[in-house]
């Protein structure tokens, strides 16, 4: 599979897990991951997981607008920029959120997230 | 320097520099460099600044939102996530915008951008 096709594939299922089974996300993160959401820094899948399955909100669908990928230049690791939408149960209007992710393949054939930072898009 | 202090100062000068003299960030890229504009991929120091000074505008303001920034985990690298507005002259209404950077240090103690991509958030 190409890059950009391998991205696309490891960022549908990187939401899929997180609107159906958010814990589910551990899978993706290691000791050594590090996600910076909405400007506060953690790290470390245990405590990633624990801030992403704290959100004040239950049900959520994350819907992709635009992937691009490239090649990050070290350990054939990738660099993911996603924007898209999160539309969460019982609220009309989506939110706008651009996201980067660093993938790093692992000996499974598969990546896990290296780094992570996300972002709502203020109107 | 603190590592935050030192993406800061980068996306200072990046964008002073892109709205004062574009074809100045030759400077802050290499041959190795890309950048994905729009979705767009664009190859090398040389091609990049040939894209940017062809857009379809003369006069523009960064002006910025957030910076976050963590470690890349190669060699000493930066990856800096950039939100903020960019200001067309004779538009009304400014663009808001989602980079992200790459950067590696240079042996004359800088930082060059290995990695750039940048969209526009559409409303």
């Amino acid at each position: 599979m190409d890059p950009d096709a391998l991205a696309k594939a490891f960022v549908e299922h990187y939401y899929s897990t997180f609107d159906g089974n958010r814990a589910g996300l551990a899978n993706l993160y290691q000791e050594g991951s590090m996600l910076t959401f909405e400007g506060q820094k953690i790290q470390g899948s245990t405590n990633i997981v624990a801030k992403l399955t704290s959100l004040p909100f239950q049900q959520c669908l994350h819907s992709i607008s635009t992937v691009d990928c490239q090649p990050s230049g070290v350990n054939n690791g990738m660099l993911v920029f996603v924007s898209g939408n999160l539309q969460l149960a019982g609220e009309q209007h989506a939110l706008k959120f651009s996201q980067m992710f660093h993938l790093i393949p692992t000996p499974q054939g598969s990546y896990y997230v290296l780094n992570d930072v996300f972002r709502l898009n203020y109107a």
